[in-house]
């Protein structure tokens, strides 16, 4: 399978690289460029994106900007951070990304924890997570020709969760293994308009 | 109560109108101006609202565009007319409201079924849905004074059934009193951070 990955320098980004490249040809995208340039909070940017990587069979995306920040503080920017970051970056690799990718090709988008269960300060980062899981399962009745979409929806993971522990009391770290085998499901299964819950 | 409702005219907000204004004082805000004039897309114009309005106890709001469209044809500014609309206009209904709205007061949002339940042509308003569902849960935790928030979120109603019959096949319509019901519970109980499911 050819797969297109958005976001491979990111800690889930490298671990779902590693996995999936002993499989597959992985084209790794990323503002700095990696295998290929994408600025994912700009539409004409996901385009050329697309024209010039031909072929997908899958769109993996680990990527996508969103702010915390205390509820009497967020601006309407701030906001719009995540809006244009984590929400209609990935919503337009599924809007744009429909026309270019493969018959019975896939799109996995990332989610979280907080779409449902909060934390302080994370009234932005709950917003576009629980707007990109109902994008999903609304876009999975309408995709053409095959096509599927999933959204893996983790909890803290191991590997940073020391880093995270005050920001998420209570909440059990799962290991980075499994988050990764949510992207293996949405691949390489046929599910769709799944959210995979990692927790 | 003084409860400041936004969207009085269209068909939900006119029995919300009708059953609160019995036992309390309901200004009733919309582009129009009824009581007062408000344009939710435009924070400063909802700052102002609330510099004209005092003492509020609670808000409720049973407006904000979103565009139905096919997933195929929907653009990114059609997914805009929903972001800027039914979600950033409730949003900030909060955002701007927390720092006006009297001690235990409350914000009762819109949203709907298709937040988990989508319908063909829903993904920009499913987005939003969901976008405002998560949000409220995460809110909930931080406003200050006391203040609560919950979300009415129904299927179709009985009023409209007819009108919508084509596009929410299998969708059980419920009566408009149960709607309603739900802005009274989240009013005039003491409940916060709840999705108030109406089917």
């Amino acid at each position: 399978m050819k797969i297109l990955l958005i976001g491979a320098s990111g800690t889930i980004g490298t671990r779902i690289y590693n996995t999936f490249s002993k499989k597959h040809e992985v084209v790794r995208a990323s503002r700095g460029g990696a295998d290929v340039a994408v600025d994912i909070t700009d539409a004409s940017s996901i385009e050329k994106m697309y024209q010039t990587v031909s072929d997908i069979d899958a769109v993996i995306c680990a990527a996508g900007p969103a702010k915390f920040g205390a509820l009497s503080e967020l601006t309407e920017e701030d906001y719009y951070v995540g809006i244009r970051g984590k929400m209609m970056g990935q919503l337009n690799l599924v809007r744009i990304g429909q026309k270019y990718v493969n018959d019975n090709g896939s799109f996995t988008l990332t989610t979280g924890i907080l779409a449902e269960e909060p934390i302080v300060g994370s009234a932005a980062v709950s917003l576009v997570n629980g707007a990109v899981n109902s994008f999903a399962i609304a876009a999975a009745q309408e995709l053409p020709r095959g096509q599927r979409i999933n959204v893996v929806c983790p909890t803290v993971v191991e590997d940073s969760a020391e880093m995270y522990a005050d920001f998420f009391p209570g909440f059990d770290p799962v290991p980075m293994e499994k988050v990764v085998n949510g992207y293996v499901r949405s691949v390489e299964t046929k599910i769709n308009g799944r959210i995979i819950k990692i927790y």
